[in-house]
């Protein structure tokens, strides 16, 4: 399905003509425009914002020609950065989780019935109980215990599997929390589901915490991953309606619910391109 | 803060090269795109269809050098309809209702307050009811009774307040059936609030017949009217929650809540040229 | 239709046979349950809720013999506390307003449709904008301008209006803090609509807050209020989706729509006896 | 954590004193009611449904007595049904299945995890394909395959199969219309999932139809089976948002989000004695 088509990402300073600029190519390319989705967060002057996906026949053979104009008409005209990608190249996405199964079960049977644009060439895992749930994907499992406080060995060997073979990280309920200088070396995007409507119930315990409140509703977030705690970009969120009369563990099973298809929905926009980042915020064309 | 602003809706037959077409068209008047939306139903040969508003300073003046531009460049080159509208220059709305009161205020009430971008030159109503309440927010009432099968008369009478005055109408839960005469003699868009999901309960007295089938969503559809009942383009919808516990009265009062809402997103949507119609479907860029 | 029926409220420490406790008086006196709710926080000993209403011919004169003898069986014999009211006599419902309408005027429609089972006795608002609306009502309006960081004078004039006159207070998008010691004066419960979902985004400008975190939900959060600002027992929740491109402005149009049917649920709630108090939590019987 | 509950349906005609008279045999017994919930479907003399659940010291030595007591006092006395069930006893849950696995996986998952109070003591498909995903879940799965439209071979297998063995039935995306027949011998309760907003889009192709049509939003059904087929008592639905961007496959991948969070309610429900069936109707103590 998407043979020779491509997502061409733009950002940079807004300004008259940056659309036709950026189509004209596209055009001059015979490239045929897919979905074109723009956004300027303040139409004097602000930031500008473009996804726009094409079909182009032969696209490998005719990217590199493509790549040169855009270069020369949106970098050296405009002062605008771009990114462009065969959308038929799927992006590898590993997957860290815990003990608990719902949200790294639905990403692996997402990706098995071609619901989402990626590969999964590992899961690690802190704990080895979904080790044999993941391998029934077909899908390699690395348990990399966590010891204590000292997190630096298991991270070094968590850089070692993944470097040079993923493009994002998924933290699927992973229960630890990643060092500042994990981030910085690895070098990818990291997606997190925090079990929580944020920035209500930062940190561990939400549930507990929702429960103590006293709210009508729980909620989760998919963020990217920075080296403040549960303070990143938010991708999306949703929620579900509670009662007085729900215990924790029944706010955790009905937050369960909304965490997979949070967490499936945030997956889905970053593979195909559709999540920007801007500063602390996205820019999300869903 | 639409000064200077105005829409252009394109539609035609899809090929390469629309966007930039379109686009190339407005930067060479120095029009800054400020929201752009396009969708094509069939990616090889389909139907095309492009939402842009822009800025364009001194925008009155600079209107008919554009919209000839336009016409060169997208009626003869391409084949593609256009509509242009300078947005600074509110839809005018008529509103038709019965004795139910909460979709006349709230739309009332919106427009006051600056929601929808319109004006509202007259209230017709087949009961004297909320006369009172239309005119303390300055609007024009006529009370126009609907005397028995034969609407001629009354609907003679609503073609005279209405021609030459209003740009689209809204049914606001009002209980007659329009003739396709009428329909076709007032010549604007008509939007309809039904108290149901479409296509379920369809007609009359659909609460009534939601407790009987006992569904637990009860909600609501705005669609243009068309001659066959019920069976317009929709333009949106939305449902509420219900139980065994809920009356027909307590349904018909969630529901309530919903019509208004669903009626409130679809006239404010319309009177911004967010929908088109496309046969008995719309694109709604919202 | 709520003619000869009554809600009895009823709570202590859960034991074995309460229930039927309850029931047994009721059956006695040859009333008919008409619905029933109960709610214990821990089976094993905790503490117990129960919400009845029941149909009694002739209610006004049965009421005394029947509290006679709950007192005698519930409080004397289990040391149960309980409440009982006629529901044929609504509730007395001052609101406070600023200058937003959008709350307010969605109770006075709702009251006069016949959807809230209260008397609005009077509207007191800190600045005169609304006071004409109100009026349309026929509700008497006080304009009680806070002058200044001492409230000492605006809230004894509060007082003098209030006191023996209403049986709860709403607070519509007021927006004055009240003092400790007014609350306590009063003595009536008061429900505020905060604009947002707590406890995300506590005090003031909750959707400048939401649009500097990037959140993909606003929300709003009906609650008793305390001496604490924004965390009193919550009564009910509610969110709507926003987007990147959504401005403050257009979170504010957003979330308004939600704050009314929260406010509105958390007020007919409130009105039919279905929130209990327990500590900074609420038992909601809806 | 449901050892020693047990679960007490009853229903009836509506008079004065029935929830006395069924709490206080329960008092007699000593038995602490956990939850308590009651609905009259017209407070003048109509239908009573009440579940209750209770917690009993060594409960299955005290429940013949207890049934006998309620035999006396309830079906003699006042003409009520009831039925009483030792929750720590889970139902037994057949799945029916063809080639979609995201129901039927999910039901899997949930069951394993502790959320559904039930066993699963086979899966019958009319296709081969799940075969290796259900066993790894230690479910015995049975492949009968549909062979034209005489049924009644693969039918007589079926109830070859289920008769003794299972307390219901759910078709998790079954595509094979059951007979009259078997539904009449196979006598235990058969939940459906339909992936639409009944009754919008009876029969097949529901998906096809609501783009067709044109709709905003699209939704799933869970309902008991009848010989008619969509028309039998509906037990939850759900919608999810659409636009007109969305192709067929896309409705299809949106809607099997909500059909498997629908089905997986009303099993919990069914399961738990939440739904009692009246007629066409059901009513839902969830």
């Amino acid at each position: 399905m998407t043979a020779d088509h491509a997502s061409l990402i733009v950002q940079g300073e807004d300004r008259v003509g940056l659309v036709a600029a950026i189509t004209s190519v596209l055009t001059a390319h015979d490239a045929n425009i897919v979905s074109l989705d723009q956004y300027s967060d303040d139409p004097a002057g602000g930031a500008f914002f473009q996804r726009t996906v094409f079909r182009l026949d032969n696209l490998k053979a005719a990217l590199p020609a493509l790549e040169k104009d855009l270069q020369k008409n949106l970098e050296k005209r405009f002062n605008l950065r771009f990114t462009l990608r065969d959308l038929s190249v799927p992006r590898r996405m590993a997957i860290f989780a815990s003990k608990s199964d719902h949200c790294l079960l639905d990403l692996l049977w997402r990706q098995r019935r071609g619901e989402l644009p990626v590969t999964i060439p590992m899961v690690i895992s802190n704990h080895p109980d979904t080790a044999e749930d993941v391998r029934a994907f077909g899908v390699p499992f690395f348990h990399v215990p966590s010891s204590g406080p000292d997190k630096s060995a298991a991270e070094a060997e968590h850089l070692r599997l993944l470097q040079g073979n993923v493009d994002f990280i998924v933290l699927a309920r992973y229960m630890q929390i990643l060092s500042g200088e994990f981030i910085e070396k690895v070098g990818v995007p990291i997606i997190n589901i925090h079990h929580s409507f944020l920035p209500a119930f930062i940190g561990a315990g939400p549930y507990n915490k929702a429960k103590e409140r006293g709210v009508k509703l729980v909620g989760a977030t998919a963020h990217y991953v920075t080296e403040e705690l549960d303070q990143g970009p938010i991708i999306e969120q949703d929620v579900v309606r509670v009662t007085h009369a729900d215990t924790i563990t029944e706010l955790q099973r009905r937050g369960a619910d909304v965490e997979r298809v949070v967490l499936a929905r945030a997956v889905k926009w970053h593979s195909e391109d559709r999540v920007i980042r801007n500063g602390n915020h996205t820019i999300v064309f869903a």
